[in-house]
């Protein structure tokens, strides 16, 4: 019955510009949810991530994961007539999906009033470092410098060490997923008004938003959010405890949870204990706390503590390092690792789908494309109307 | 004309049973994008949100921040009046959405079965830690645990330094993020299909789906990637410099921008020096290549730097920390801070939108709701039906 269903971007055609990583993750995520994407390279090399990465018979994984369920077609945008075939592909499109630098886009000839005119009803999303007005509007952007400049590097970090970057390249990720946010609300906006509209994702504005009660407490206090490495600068117990074998990461996030832990760790009577018996008392004597809570858990092992601790409410877990995460039976049942089979490549194994739809499931349809793969069936019927007119 | 557009999902009515921030930053992402977000809390304090962080006027600017553009209705869920209540509301609902661990919603009554019955037209959105198959799907979860699990802790952190958490909690507001994604999505499937579906979307596949190239590199060649600190594993020079009187993130992302770059420190001759002409060579000899871009560096300002780098195509900035990011020129241009007049409670100054729309723009059109602020509204008429039947 399933197979009968539309999935929820069915009939959606994407025209995907983008490169690297901000913009294909965005159009991945719309391929991912049916929307025939159509990514547009330069004839010569492509988008560069081809050439990045391990390779197994000549083909990236880095660009299969960020490119499956696509299509790809080959234009020469210097080209007068290339550029005729892409303008032809936009009036056919619902979506233009672009990461170019601010005015990029305007100086090839497709600024806002030439793509309303070509297409009323496309939906143009664009992806960038700060916005496309204000005074950074210019500047190149990059992951990293945006992590700098929004002050997540400020609260990254252990106390006593320097402002740290994330090991993920979150702000570009961030920017691709608010991308794919905008650009389906924009085509609900559509149906409603009958026209499409400008989607622009900053890859600072992201990950700002991302800042949560962190700015909510800075905005009123005026105070700034210090470095706190693994404690939680409110809440404690909070962190990596030491049991006989390793770590246990716990994470006491309010009373009952704590009171459940504190008794599993037969220390119930440390919250009636005057040092202890409030919250603040428990952060500003976190130590002190803590070294308690060791003397417990070196007792047991880690993963005796982590089936414990679960069953009795306590959230807790292990630091694992990625090998250990993807084979996790946990990751492995929600089939968050999968194997895409590419014709004459083998098979390219990669990160499954974390949104979850019972009746429309996100599937890997098409393998990463070859480069050019889709020229004639794409690019064949234009360029046979251009030879009528 | 702006005025007379409907935003994208001007009718759509969400039924939020969600609390702190993962479920609430899903429904705020939907209610910003025009849904009308009834959120039901407990008649007894509500939402413990309310509760924390710091106060004025005894508003909560975390609750406030995290919950504009809602109303709310207080129904006691242990009732079997105020659990017929919910369940009217449902039958009207066009989303649900929820926060609980899996099974909670079953033990309510409101199983998958019950709720297509009640509204098969009805999209449930549930937000958790784990998903709700698999071995770990009873276990409770929590930001810092997810962290831990996923591999994220493993590659953030200095290279001698222990795994480190996020300093944002990332896991929560991924999560909240791809359910918001999901729903929107689900909404559609429902246009071209008549009927509504569960969407999922869990803390621990969120921040999975982010490992990005990390996963595709560890899952081609079996390596664990390593905690780097700010030197990108793959690309140098890339990290912190110092100027005379601060430090300046450059990220040299490709063999352009790193010309660039090394012109502007009229360095260009090491790209032809046989120790950096590659960059494997310059990724082995990091250090020494860091110490010559340094010497350089220290010969103007930061600002100085900064200005040049960036005119020449090469992206850099400074670290800022909050107050420094919130108060950015272009943090301000794209109106990333705004002010939500709370009527007897002042404005509250809070994040913006990070998704940008042109004619339908994200607003705040409703300040965070007192507790119960739209019970006559909302649950007044389903209790003149009841007292009908």
């Amino acid at each position: 019955m399933t197979q009968d269903l539309r999935k929820p971007l069915d009939g959606i055609r994407v025209v995907d510009l983008t490169r690297v990583l901000s913009g294909p993750f965005c159009s991945m995520l719309l391929g991912d949810m049916g929307a025939e994407v159509i990514k547009v390279e330069p004839p010569e090399g492509g988008d560069p991530v081809r050439q990045q990465g391990g390779m197994q018979d000549g083909l990236s994984w880095y660009f299969a994961s960020f490119n499956r369920n696509k299509k790809s077609v080959t234009l020469n945008l210097r080209d007068a007539g290339d550029m005729a075939l892409l303008r032809q592909l936009i009036e056919g499109a619902d979506v233009l999906v672009e990461n170019y630098r601010p005015g990029v886009l305007d100086k090839m000839g497709l600024d806002a009033t030439t793509l309303e005119q070509l297409n009323p009803r496309l939906v143009t999303c664009s992806i960038n470092g700060f916005g496309s007005s204000g005074p950074y509007a210019d500047r190149p952007a990059f992951d990293f410098i945006t992590q700098a400049m929004s002050g997540f590097m400020s609260v990254n970090g252990g106390a006593d060490q320097p402002p740290l970057r994330s090991g993920q390249p979150i702000t570009d990720l961030l920017a691709g997923l608010y991308a794919a946010y905008g650009a389906v609300n924009a085509l609900r906006a559509r149906e409603l008004n009958g026209r499409g509209q400008q989607v622009e994702s900053a890859m600072m504005n992201g990950i700002l938003s991302f800042m949560a009660y962190l700015a909510s407490e800075h905005l009123l206090t005026g105070e700034i959010p210090a470095r706190t490495g693994n404690d939680h600068p409110l809440v404690a117990p909070y962190g990596l405890f030491r049991a006989r074998d390793g770590e246990v990461a716990v994470a006491a996030s309010n009373d009952m949870v704590l009171r459940r832990f504190m008794r599993c760790l037969e220390l119930e009577h440390l919250l009636e204990d005057p040092r202890f018996d409030e919250n603040a008392k428990r952060t500003a004597r976190r130590n002190e706390l803590n070294t308690l809570i060791d003397g417990r858990m070196v007792q047991d092992t880690q993963a005796a503590w982590i089936e414990r601790l679960n069953a009795a409410g306590v959230p807790s877990g292990r630091v694992q390092n990625l090998a250990e995460a993807l084979r996790d039976p946990q990751v492995m049942a929600q089939e968050m690792v999968i194997d895409v089979p590419h014709p004459g490549r083998g098979a390219v194994r990669m990160l499954g789908f974390p949104v979850k739809l019972s009746e429309t499931p996100c599937e890997a349809h098409l393998p990463a494309p070859e480069l050019g793969q889709h020229n004639d069936e794409i690019l064949g019927p234009l360029r046979g109307l251009q030879g009528q007119s």
